[in-house]
């Protein structure tokens, strides 16, 4: 079943090491089918050069494995969570991409500093708390997912527009329209994380993008009369 | 029209991928023709991987398209602006290469502090100002260009010397003679953005190289009397 | 002798610049054999492009060479110090990678500052002292194999939860199960190396990993009852 | 004449963008040899896609071309001032290597603080003073090479001991036995010049190596008794 679906994870999939979000296995893409409201992901801990789309693992929104014989990520109840409280969502990814894993272990969110991020985030990505010593204990790749939605919930920030977020400690879930949009937010998300940090060490005193700045260039590319690209 | 100087757009908009100055669409390369004065860009969003030298656009000095049938780069008015106002540059080069952007994003000019620098810029590399509400709501990517060649103006610099701007919060533009010496400009502003910011956090009283040494490596390739290279 | 072994020896040394975690010979990769007790190594100083699976040579616990024409890594004293004490390790691999080395030269343990690090090191990675005076004059490199161990004996740590060591002024040694593992082990080093000195810089008070986090990842990987990946 | 010489010049500055030292043709590579008392050397600023062995131009120790159609590259008088200076250096490498020319750029000289420094370079490596405005003016590449000889005198260190040099604000010159062996050090330069800025960084109490590691590891590949290699 899926089996275009499970070509596009996998594929997607193979783009984590080629775009440099991950070495080795650290990493997983899953995409959602509405239809029937089941999600494709990743085998889990599967040697890239041998897996095959086919190894690909069929979730519900509940968690539970409904097709394959492989295990599914470890991560895959996070994304279950996601899929399940941030609506039309069409792909989840995870990576340890440095840069972004580095802004992870600071506990820090990133601020918007510049276009490159404006394009596609609308805003700071949120870092999101550590976990506390009953969700590590219990069922914590849930309650990983759990936290996330609580942080774009406290913080007031639309999923839609923030398609990112960093986890205290860990690194960063990125999700999007569909595998090809969720792997590329995960790379800008990579590649503002590497040139903020750098920004702040040559001026201290460099402040975030200028609100009209960043409704000019995220309404260009996502607002109603966006007018970049060829639609 | 313009078959040749399509393929050379084509050719040079693919070099930026290869030079590591962009992922994915984040960049744009054009050419201007002197004797119909009319200019060839890359058209907007449109994947490297199946984009073709017939698919690029062509534009006249007042921003508009002529011929193409594909939308041009969202940056097209900024370009038109550059062949305008700047006399006789042959190309134009926009990327977000992350050194030069985390400049940008720091609002702080390039300071000429090695000779790699003083090879193709004479003197500091300017940081173009924010532009204001109206300059955003009114036609924002012409008045990018207007604040360009404002800041070039102003600080009494030939855009010839100094091949290059960076728009504060957003990225650089690059020009010069032709479509190879425009991005070859953009890898050399990349990697002095690089080394300066890392020779500033070695030496935090670093500066700026000798006017004579400047002068003299400037000279040995751009002056009258020239004498690196074959011609 | 020992034909299979030194394929997967000849192989690893092959991951090392492949890995990014070596330029030239600059590293070595050894592997234990339980039923004869010897070891197999890279020879010294030989050229990857010409170097075959028969040029591996042959040690035992001892530090003397056993079978090969070719003198062994200059290493070697090291590793038969570390087979001999650390029990049943299967692989050792030394290199100079750059971040691991640059924590090396700043003389400062590794801190387990995100999930990266806890997925695979059971707290911090420490950094051995200088050799002394009689240490470098006199058999240098099995003193160097020596301050390893007391390094771990002196700070209690079990060499299985911590497959690591930082030399201070020189760069990593690092062991696992097989070739395979202990060259991952190599770059899971590498990149949290990277990451933790920029988490500093990026956050000064940033703090190690809440113990209970470090526990469940490590635990869910490596622990009695690991649920990672397919077996 | 000197076809063989020309092929290894040739091969070795194909050999500086492979190994990330150069990007277009920042650099240039010279090998002399001793029985003609001439060096070879690459042409100025020509494409390494097109440029051939036959291209290589022919110099004498007083800075003049002996054979070749094209213009020598125009940092050929520096080289020329260090065969007749060093005694029996075989070869000569110039690059724009960025960690090499940030540390040029901040002025600073490179201290040895790992053994991949002393491997090959036997303690700081000198940063030579900006030329003077009577040095820019008269004979520019000449007076380059002088500077560096005087630094070596000034400081007493043997060019055979540390073979590179850094000038101010300008980049690296490297040399050694033959064209493979400078390649290599000016490899190493760039890896340790990376490796000590983050050092510092990560620890500013860091410190050089001490002493007795300097010797061994020097000696250890350099001196009378070395054991590294299979010579």
């Amino acid at each position: 079943m899926l089996e275009q679906l499970k070509a596009e994870v996998y594929q997607a999939n193979l783009e984590l090491p080629k775009r440099g979000l991950i070495k080795y296995t650290w990493g997983n893409v899953s995409a959602f089918d509405t239809e029937t409201q089941l999600f494709v992901i990743k085998p889990s801990g599967v040697d890239y050069a041998t897996m095959q789309p086919a190894d690909m693992v069929v979730c519900n929104l509940q968690g539970e494995v409904v097709e394959g014989s492989l295990r599914p990520s470890s991560d895959m109840p996070t994304h279950a969570v996601l899929y399940q409280q941030f609506g039309d969502i069409g792909s989840v990814v995870h990576t340890h991409s440095p840069w972004a894993t580095t802004w992870s272990q600071s506990g820090l969110d990133v601020p918007a500093m510049g276009t490159t991020h404006a394009d596609t985030f609308y805003g700071s990505i949120p870092c999101a708390r550590f976990l506390n010593s009953d969700e590590i204990n219990n069922d914590y790749e849930l309650e990983t997912g759990n936290v996330i939605v609580e942080t774009f919930k406290n913080q007031g920030i639309n999923p839609h527009d923030v398609p990112a977020v960093l986890l205290h400690g860990h690194a960063p879930f990125v999700w999007g329209e569909d595998c090809e949009h969720a792997v590329m937010n995960a790379v800008v998300l990579e590649e503002v994380c590497k040139m903020n940090i750098f920004t702040r060490q040559l001026n201290p005193f460099a402040e975030a993008l200028p609100q009209e700045i960043l409704d000019k260039h995220f309404e260009r590319k996502h607002g109603a009369n966006a007018y970049y690209g060829q639609n």
